[in-house]
């Protein structure tokens, strides 16, 4: 009945260096930059094309979009930002590096901090300089809206209001849509697409700028997901994702 | 009272090979790259910001806009894109040299099709392949909208309305905006703005990517305007600009 695409932005520089990222705003890096450009490509030969996008405002993702729609001749389509598609807030953890936390906390505690629904790491307090209410891009919030920290758990509570508010009345009014956002506001729309439980999210992990087609009903319930591209590539990518938080050998 | 910003793009593919481009979507030049990149260092230093962009359909307008916003740190800002903003259609010109055409048809008649504001080139007929009722982005049109060739007047008619009726509620409402269009539709927007008459309008040349702060009072006529930058460069911009329609020596 419908067909959206679901992409994860390219490797950005953090990415690269396996530090936690969240709403810090790193660039791509050379390669990410490259895979964007490699997805435009499988997406316009796979006979893809969208007539309106939606990204996070954060320029690794903004950038990814872009790259794909200049690929695809389409940049002229109207394009939406929101913080609400963000990547999940990684509070004091924002700048650190993941390999070095495993050391220092334990992989078990890095991967709770990571992958688990509902566990916050450290929240930032309000003095700290990546307090999200000292950027302009963040002004127009209500200061409750501010994030500290999240789980997992509060960022599927800003991303399916998103969803179902924005995004939704767009698909339904047969809009060609595509959605670049992070690694977690992506889990999160997919455990609420796919009624995952919170238990088996941990072990969903996103590969960076990778298509994932969901071709939905008539209610928006999935009836089919994949990847474009070649799959033994991406299971590769996703093990990529897996494996970042352990004690580096 | 109120600030606003306009710009050309930067040097495009045909600008460098000296053709007519109209609605044709060519892209920047490498060239046309760096004057982008330029331009937003220099809004970056003069203290600029902005909060709402505007821009056409056409890749070298838009892309003129992201560098800029790039080197601004403002990826994240809205950008509101419309056919209404794209250069004056340039119908069967489109695609052929500015020097060449002087020689087959002398440089008056050039200069004429150029910058007279009345007179429109020989018109596409429906089955050219320029013709932009062929092209997915402009499919929203009405076919009485879609043209087959423009004067300037014809420009005038798209653009002062999309002034008045899209971005002036939001200079009034105190949004700082950025316009990127192309070297006619600027024309036709500059002319509104400063009551200049159908035959000044002829010696009026917009250089590409040089930033132009008009600064409006309350019921946003003029005050003043100003290119932001080294004048004698900007003053050799503009005769480039002027000599493009002359037979090559």
């Amino acid at each position: 009945m419908y067909k959206i695409v679901l992409i994860r932005h390219g490797e950005s520089v953090w990415n690269k260096e396996n530090k936690f990222t969240g709403w810090s705003d790193v660039d791509l890096s050379e390669r990410g930059n490259d895979e964007a450009l490699k997805a435009g490509e499988e997406l316009k030969n796979a006979g893809f094309a969208f007539d309106l996008a939606y990204t996070s405002v954060l320029k690794r993702a903004i950038k990814t979009l872009l790259n794909i729609l200049d690929v695809m001749e389409l940049l002229w389509i109207p394009v939406i930002k929101s913080w609400k598609l963000n990547e999940r807030h990684y509070g004091a953890l924002q700048g650190l590096n993941k390999s070095e936390m495993a050391v220092k906390y334990g992989e078990d505690q890095v991967k709770i901090w990571r992958r688990s629904y509902s566990v916050s790491p450290i929240a930032l307090n309000e003095n700290d300089k990546r307090y999200p209410g000292k950027e302009l891009k963040y002004s127009n919030l209500f200061k409750n809206e501010i994030p500290l920290v999240e789980s997992l758990k509060n960022t599927v509570e800003r991303v399916v209001p998103f969803w179902e508010g924005e995004i939704v009345p767009q698909i339904k009014a047969n809009k060609k849509i595509i959605v670049v956002a992070h690694g977690n506001s992506l889990r999160a729309l997919i455990k609420y697409l796919d009624s995952i439980d919170e238990n088996a999210v941990v072990n969903l992990n996103i590969p960076t700028a990778r298509p994932l087609v969901y071709k939905l009903d008539k209610n928006l319930k999935p009836i089919k997901n994949y990847y474009l591209g070649d799959s033994s590539a991406v299971k590769k990518a996703m093990e990529k994702v897996e494996s970042q938080g352990k004690i580096k050998k």
